[in-house]
Order: structure tokens, then sequence, then C-alpha cells
């Protein structure tokens, strides 16, 4: 029995059996409720989540609480990779707008093309929407995939007349300028901004 | 629901909220049958699991399979902290005797007295079967705490007229001597052994 259930925990990627067997005995310590609203939580999440039909975010119907938020502007879509991304920038909170979860990112070499991705229904969105009040904000990584996928979908959703725009680079808040590599450090000053004390 | 499932694997020790939502998304992503493997797994052990009425080991029932095996050596009763450490003597496939688990050590500090821990049960175990046909190892860490419950573990032991050992400590299989600390070396050459090449 504890076997069945290390042998569980430790099918979680990133968990050894050491660290399950930990686990385990940690969840064998607490009180029974706890557990169960544990693994309740969690078949909860596989059983009912689904996928927002609007921006492909998780969600508990469907339409998810973002785009349901009549507070949030509707026509600033930031587009992602993943969820994830979509968490990291909630968590911010400096992001009004609403989100589009491309679930992947174009990348030749994982077998990752445009049509897996979810890009068709960003150009349907952004065709209902046409013209310079929409503003689409391209949240990829900076590598060449990321670079790749904007401007892929930069070509696709240009002949709406909508606004595209990307996230600042430059060196981090509190990054020293000797330890910032050349690429980060050449683009921070090629964008400089005005000082603004 | 998504952030339910989050907080719930974020409540593990050692689990923060960013590889929770890893996980999160990783569990989301497995066929539900897995899922609900992994789920159900930790609710028996929590529900079904109970502890050895002979050894205070993790149980299926009132008998451990290892106090249950036949084939193990009854009169050989190994002496450990926790469940954890059964597991690792167990993984080293070098022992064929039976345990006994403390749940813990003596510790003023953290408030562990031997009451606290099944050292009455393990006097009753040995009285039972005295005689120096039964030998106790008392497999318990070589810091304070654990040479402190070993001497009071072998007063209490002794009057039964039991063979009481201990592990053997020095240098660790593959371990430098320049790196070795001096305690460790120092009982390494007392404790030296004939040479079986």
């Amino acid at each position: 029995m504890l076997e069945d259930a290390v042998d569980a925990i430790a099918s979680l990627p990133g968990v050894g059996q050491r660290s399950a067997l930990r686990l385990a005995l940690h969840l064998l310590r607490q009180p029974a409720e706890n557990v169960h609203h544990f693994t309740g939580a969690i078949d909860r999440l596989r059983d009912e989540a689904c996928y927002c039909h609007t921006c492909m975010m998780i969600a508990d119907g469907p339409q998810c609480s973002i785009c349901a938020d009549r507070s949030r502007d509707s026509r600033t879509i930031c587009v992602v990779e993943n969820v994830r991304d979509v968490m990291s920038i909630e968590n911010t909170g400096q992001y009004h707008g609403v989100y589009h979860v491309l679930g992947g990112i174009i990348s030749p070499i994982n077998g990752m093309g445009p049509s897996d991705l979810s890009i068709r229904q960003l150009v349907e969105r952004v065709s209902a929407m046409e013209g310079p009040q929409t503003e689409v904000i391209l949240a990829l990584s900076g590598d060449v995939e990321g670079e790749t996928t904007s401007f892929y979908i930069y070509r696709q959703i240009a002949p709406y007349g909508v606004k595209v725009s990307t996230l600042a680079r430059g060196l981090g808040f509190g990054d020293d300028l000797e330890y910032a590599d050349e690429l980060t450090l050449g683009r921070s000053i090629a964008n400089r901004q005005i000082f603004k004390p």
C-alpha cells in the first residue's frame, strides 16, 4: 500500500523515490480530511477542467474567469505560449487585458507547426475586432522559436490593422551591467527610454 | 479549480507555488485513469494503512509484510528510528531479519522522551525471546541523540542476555581519505578489519 502510493507520487516529473517516500509519509501523518481535500482537488481538476473557448486558458466552463471578467479590456489581447505564462503575468498585477494561449510555439525540431497551435482561433478573434483600438501583445520568449512565432503571427494579423506590440526587453531590475550578456545590454541601449525620476 | 489543485499540491512540504503549478498542469495532461490511480493510491494509504502490532512498521493489517514473512529471521531485530530507515535498509538487500521502528529518537530539545517511542514494546519483544540466539542491532544515527537512545535501549535489554550490536562506522565505499573527517577516519582505523581480497 505504501509502495503503491510512493510509486504513484514518484511518477510525477522531478519527484524521485526518496522524495516520494517523504511525501507519502507526510500525507500519512495528516488528518484524513486534509488528504481527501488534496486528492479531491486534483481529481476535480482532471475531471472538470476544460479550455476557454475564446482564449484556450484552463477554465471551469466554456469561458474562463478572465474572459468573463467585464472589468478587463477585451480589446487588448496578450498572446502567450502556455498557461504558466498567463499565471506569471497575472501575478504581476500589471495587466488588465485578456489573453490568448497558443498551447506551444512554432518549433520544427519538436514537430510543432502553426496548425498545432491556436493561431487560427487568434486570427478569428482579431478579425472580429479589427482596427487600431485593438492591441495584440506578443509575449513570447526571446529565442529563435519565439521570434519566429511572433513574426508568423504578425504576418497573419497585420492585415486587420490592429496595433501589435511586444514585451520590452532589456536589463532586469536590479541587474548588474557587468554580468549582463552583450545582446541584452545592446538592446537595452538601443531601446533606451526617457528617464522619469 | 486550477487554483485549488495548485494550492493543494503546494501544501506538500518542499513544493512551492511554481512547482505546484507545473505538477498540476502535468496531471491535467495525463489520462484521467492515471490521475485517479494516483489520487486513489494516496487515499488508500491514508485510509487503510495501520501500524504493525509487532514492529510498528506501516502495514496493510495488524502484521506487516516483513514480520509475516516466514523466511526472515525473527530473532534478529534491527532497531531503527523511522519507516524511511526500514526502506533504506530493505533497499540494500543485505538484511534478512526483522525490524523495530521506534517512531523517533530520544531528544530532550524536541520534547521526545523514552515514553514517546516504542521502547517498551521492544523490551517486551526481547523479553519474550531472551538468550544469546537473539540479536538486537541498534541502527540509529551516529549523533549525540542516536548514541543516547542506543545507550538507553542497551541498558533496558541487556538483562535479557541478548546479543546487542550496532552498525559498522567508517569511511564510505569510494570515499577519499583526504576528505574524511577526523572522527570517522579515527574510528575507521580503530575498527579496522582483516583484509579479504
